[in-house]
């Protein structure tokens, strides 16, 4: 491939484009871990990345995936056997409720239908928004489960490209003597997740999503209250301890050693966002996801999660009758374009175009052009250049002035 | 520091100095994790490294610091309340042993004097090779604890540069129904430690050392014996969990999402390692430690641990009326020379000479020049040169033939 002539797009929600002076950052020479150098790169990361948290509590940086994250939140709130409540939106909600298990929580899990955040079954009535009915699922979900001390929730399902609303959820929660727990891997930095304000328990992150960066670290703030739980819980816990970091950071040091190449590049990674303003930032995310399905909606193809897209990426329903395997590899092998294809019982059903972090209008514009050429090929009716021409209606919003 | 005129030298014991052609690797643009392309690299490389572990086992890289592949051997081989011996050895040793309890073993710890393997107290008679006093020691600890599941030993323990002889200590295990643990996080690179041969239960490294990475990956194999181990052990584990990261690879994936720049940059590493060839590369850090003590010596510095010396650094002890805090700092901020400090009860006291990864004969001339100005400066009686000129005899063994 590193010899084919063009650029190859990389579509996928993770590992998301890094921008070459963000890899020129990397690339520099590395510098001690206990050098005062670095102890001033560290407390400058750390403090600027609060503003993308919008929180007054420190973010925590782990060397490791956001899996490692999500382990620490676990391990430093909750006790042996304690129950959590979670929800079943697609492949990493799973995960993470075999992780919660495997770790001695007891886990409630409420199914889904990977489509949206609660079977429609479960609840009464389902309501026209999406927001009231995810907001009703989840209270019908804590009176069943009095005894759940937490609740966890992607923002944004990687696997599935489905939003939950966060603020709905936080609004109960918050009311209550239960945590939430928010995966924003992929929506930290894509849309607006406002930590303090909503009252979010931990918000987790990885490098390699909305912050533009290769993968290898992970992000975790706490609330005050979440930290007043890091004093009770006692889940074995070692290399992800909090209160070590924390007070490892407070010495302007760290507990273990950090990935520094990538500390670099974050910095980089941060004067970007902040250089383009950070509502411009959840603005293009916004803009980019309306243009993709507008485009998508286009060319024929339906949406998998209509009823709540997210910023991040798009998952489209492979039409019927098109071998949707062999065209993601045509899409990746011959056209040089990147798509993430569906996980576990979506395999082969669905293809995600992803629109986080790095990305810009003529991302989307090419990721559509090269879908109606690829399904044309793949034996789909596809007239060209129309999904094009609906994404560039919106794109249009976000030109400059003349 | 970055608009200093000339080189800042970073002799510590990791993060050791990255070489440029290593740095450029992992600035190349972020590939997909499920793409062929990375999944032929990460099988090139979990191929290739496997040759440095000298095992026909897999090695597992996991996006951590090296404390994570700690965590991984405690979590994936014991259960609850199994009994561990380790050995003070320094302040790596110590923090393990935190970790150990932390996570719900019994760690026997045999008290050390942070110069040699155990305390001379503690045997009959010390004997006169370090080999054969470690050994009964080794030997003597397991008789008086019957029931310990595993011995956790520090190859090099990077804090005091004290060298474990672990082919002895390996022996003793081999014959039992224990596990040996060994953290080769500052010897695998720079020192021949053939785990299949030697019977070494669990190997554990950083990128940030011999294999001359920016920190974030750590690397785990493990025997036959301790694979059969994995099974029964019952510690909770989920991010570290072994077995997962194996079935991953297997698949030609991997369980989380690597840190795929890093791995860019292991690549080249290894084939920089191949290209001049193990036994040169143990050679030459032999050499330069030969090399770093002789000049200590000739300086008129007492080393820390005469007895045991690593190849990974060398600890010298600061003379008596010498500023120790001030001359590190003086050697760091003006004379762009940093060397390591002392950690815990060896604050101030000692300086670390580092030779490990990608360091050559002038690093040490280097090192070893500023050590002699430095301590001129701050009142010690120094003959310039000296020091430099029984390094180079030394260095010379290295030298090209005409």
């Amino acid at each position: 491939m590193d010899r084919s002539p063009g650029r190859h797009f990389l579509q996928i929600p993770g590992p998301t484009n890094t921008p070459l002076q963000i890899l020129a950052a990397i690339a520099k020479p590395t510098i001690g871990h206990r050098s005062a150098e670095f102890a001033s790169l560290g407390l400058d990361v750390l403090k600027r990345i609060r503003s993308v948290f919008k929180t007054e509590n420190p973010v925590v940086i782990f060397p490791t995936s956001g899996t490692g994250a999500w382990e620490a939140a676990l391990v430093n709130t909750l006790s042996p056997g304690d129950r959590v409540l979670m929800f079943e939106t697609g492949w990493f909600s799973t995960l993470w409720s075999n992780m919660a298990k495997a770790l001695g929580l007891q886990a409630e899990i409420i199914p889904g239908d990977w489509r949206s955040g609660v079977k429609a079954e479960e609840i009464e009535a389902r309501l026209r928004a999406d927001v009231a009915h995810t907001y009703k699922a989840v209270a019908a979900a804590l009176e069943a489960h009095p005894k759940a001390r937490a609740v966890y929730v992607q923002a944004s399902e990687t696997s599935t490209c489905v939003l939950h609303p966060v603020p709905a959820i936080a609004e109960i929660t918050r009311a209550r003597d239960v945590l939430l727990v928010v995966d924003g891997i992929t929506a930290v930095g894509a849309l607006d997740l406002p930590m303090d304000r909503l009252g979010i328990d931990a918000l987790i992150t990885g490098s390699q999503k909305g912050l533009m960066l290769p993968p290898g670290l992970a992000f975790i703030a706490l609330s005050a209250r979440a930290w007043a739980a890091v004093q009770r819980a006692t889940l074995p816990r070692f290399y992800f301890d909090l209160a070590r970091e924390r007070k490892g950071v407070a010495e302007r040091s760290t507990a273990w050693t950090p990935a520094i190449s990538l500390i670099q590049g974050l910095r980089v990674a941060l004067a970007m966002m902040r250089s383009e303003g950070l509502p411009n930032v959840y603005a293009r995310h916004d803009r980019l996801a309306r243009a993709t399905r507008a485009g998508a909606a286009a060319i024929g193809l339906q949406l998998l999660a209509p009823d709540a897209p997210s910023p991040a990426g798009t998952a489209v329903c492979l039409p019927g009758g098109v071998d949707g395997s062999g065209m993601f590899r045509y899409l990746r092998d011959r056209m040089r374009v990147t798509f993430a294809g569906g996980q576990d019982q979506l395999k082969g059903k669905i293809i995600r175009v992803a629109h986080l972090g790095y990305v810009g209008s003529f991302d989307i514009v090419t990721g559509l052009a090269a879908l109606e050429l690829a399904l044309r090929h793949f034996g789909a009716p596809v007239e060209l250049g129309r999904g094009v021409g609906a994404a560039e209606a919106i794109l249009a919003e976000g030109l400059p002035p003349r």
